[in-house]
């Protein structure tokens, strides 16, 4: 357990601590839910208002050149590369995640036309495996294998008929974390292609797309990125594959040139090819701010900190709420871990609203899960300790009780 | 020819003037391209503000319940309905126009499994006709027939194995408007869906989809009705066909319980099936002052004002730029016209160039089409003559010859 003195040390040395001026955090709040929507860049509020005040309102359809709107697909979509170790020219920011693998995927069983086989995990945040569902719709003849279902390692259901690994770097409820080199490398060894799901990861830890020789890669722009609320998802193709990249949503914006209005599609030669159509703007424009800081801050950093912060929460949660049900559902194993931190509880959902009521913001994931999530990039240490000391004080005042029967009413 | 007189009464008079103050306009600008990307509600600038300071920065995550932004899904579509002619629950506001003909079309082709050919226009905006191609990339039974390519008239096209006919209401280029009922009735008479493309008509005429009978349609939210850059499209199912909705892109916002987090997929049981990602709020937000305006305006009123613009338009430039090597593109017969207007001109670009540095703003479509949106309300008859009038001072000048071999090189 770690005392005041030794969290206002760990503050006062902590390499990361001049970014959190650069968001807006109201007062008073302790917010452990990065990791599902981050908060406001101040500078993203500033270019919100310029895109809709000045380039919108005064501009009108001349800023798709003058204020370089169109452009903004690529100059985004490198700075998310810088994020997750991809050399420009293999990342857009486009659309959403659940379309994003929908290409992505389509595109990876181009690559292997002989083979249709896709692997992914039963414990998937849903909408990977509802996509699929969605594909095989229209592809009957592909075979889904589960991990979880068909086998209990998802390293088990690769052969030689896998077509597509479909995968995340970290767990979306227990934070458990996949080492995306080895797997990288043992799907390939089998001759499949790999789509990393990063919504969990990127912005928090190293990805390292490149280096691991990653094929495809999805992820969110609204989590660790601060990209807004619903920014524009991700895609990542490395540029070796770009030449043969076939994806089936292939509207204008991935043609070679959308302007020449050409009735046969020409996709474009690189990574354009995994557009469709026309981006929101204002969403895009205040999503810029957030990617600036990812990409400044130095990743390694960021990593050791959110390993730091998360331990230091399972330690002291652990510590001032013994004997009140809590269950880590994480892995204790900080290397194991992303940078969120569950525990079970059953009576989870009341016991997260009273926590958020006392000012400590986390969320509740059905059945039984209390998800908190560690963004180091605005988090202080003292913030986290603060926080495992508020839900012990409400698991001891038994303040949530009382709701508890309404609440679970509500949240079926 | 109209005259100053008469051009000052037909303003005093027109029913839809009191809409033009709701716009934020950039002073002594001329602007027909608001079917390109209309301009700035004021109330949107402020809805954006709003929600960037209030919504995201303070709010946080808290904000998808308390400033309602998962329900803007249904609030967003039922007021695109009440444009379009549609009863509430029918109409959802998601993703891009691109996206959205790709779910369509699926779902269309999901209605009747046993047909396998597709209507289409050749002339069609491309984005429809690539997705047609990245579908077929999918199903390589799919038959694709144009009109233009396999048949002059698109009604020639249409039999007993027709299963979708996708069309649109108004030409991007021209502007010709077709008969969404008799088109409709002549879809359905050899038993084949329609998917009816509202780009250039939403908000600017009536289209009446639940009286025309039409089955799905789809839509752009950033032209006359006013969504802002970017903004999100729109997508509509008949009641009658939401309970046997397929649609390929079955993400987690299209499921029944999205936060059940099941990992099998189960369609909502109405139109919000058509879902799939977590949409961008920002870009959102700004949406709902504009279709709040075109919800409150009588589209019966907003047609009328744009069939005399446009006549205004094509009766002065044909007066005024006499000889100049100017011919309409569009339909002579206003009833036969959407409210856009074309003119050819072999240096259709450097002349456009020049009216844009004159202050009216409209917009040039290879190789050789000037292009005006006629928006009716936010613009006046005197705007529109003074338009003609300046389009004629360029030609008579000679101004824009210069600038013409440059010009060549730089829009190929």
């Amino acid at each position: 357990m770690t005392h005041a003195d030794a969290l206002t040390a760990l503050d006062a040395a902590d390499p990361l601590a001049r970014f959190r001026d650069a968001f807006h955090l109201p007062e008073g709040l302790i917010y452990l839910d990065g990791n599902s929507l981050g908060p406001a860049p101040k500078a993203a509020l500033r270019a919100v208002e310029t895109a809709a005040r000045e380039e919108w309102a005064d501009g009108l359809i001349r800023s798709w050149n003058d204020a370089d709107w169109f452009t903004l697909t690529d100059r985004l979509g490198d700075k998310v590369g810088a994020v997750i170790g991809a050399a420009p020219g293999q990342t857009v920011v486009c659309d959403t995640t659940s379309i994003n693998i929908f290409k992505a995927v389509a595109a990876g069983l181009a690559l292997v036309p002989e083979r249709r086989v896709v692997v992914a995990e039963g414990g998937s945040f849903p909408t990977d495996l509802y996509i699929l569902e969605g594909l095989r719709g229209m592809r009957p003849d592909l075979e889904i294998r589960l991990e979880g279902v068909d086998a209990p390692a998802i390293e088990d259901l690769l052969d030689a008929r896998v077509a597509v690994l479909l995968v995340n770097q970290v767990d979306y409820r227990s934070g458990a974390r996949r080492d995306v080199a080895a797997l990288t490398a043992a799907a390939h060894a089998v001759g499949a292609v790999v789509v990393w799901d990063l919504c969990h990861s990127a912005g928090v830890m190293p990805v390292e797309v490149d280096a691991a020789g990653v094929d495809l890669a999805v992820g969110c722009g609204y989590k660790y990125l601060n990209g807004g609320p619903g920014a524009p998802a991700f895609v990542y193709a490395a540029a070796r594959h770009q030449g043969s990249l076939r994806q089936p949503l292939s509207g204008w914006w991935g043609h070679a040139a959308p302007f020449a209005f050409d009735p046969a599609y020409r996709g474009d030669p690189g990574i354009r090819r995994m557009l469709c159509g026309t981006q929101p703007i204002l969403s895009r424009r205040a999503m810029e701010a957030g990617l600036e800081i990812a990409a400044e801050a130095d990743i390694h950093a960021v990593r050791a900190k959110s390993e730091a912060l998360t331990r230091l929460f399972i330690e002291r949660v652990e510590d001032r709420c013994a004997g009140f049900g809590l269950t880590l559902a994480s892995p204790r194993d900080t290397a194991a871990r992303g940078s969120q931190v569950a525990f079970r509880h059953p009576d989870g959902y009341p016991i997260m609203q009273a926590l958020i009521a006392d000012g400590v913001i986390g969320d509740f994931r059905a059945p039984d899960i209390l998800r908190f999530g560690f963004a180091p990039l605005f988090l202080s240490f003292r913030e986290v300790a603060e926080a495992a000391d508020r839900l012990a004080a409400i698991l001891k005042s038994d303040r949530w009780r009382a709701a508890r029967f309404q609440a679970r009413a509500a949240v079926t």
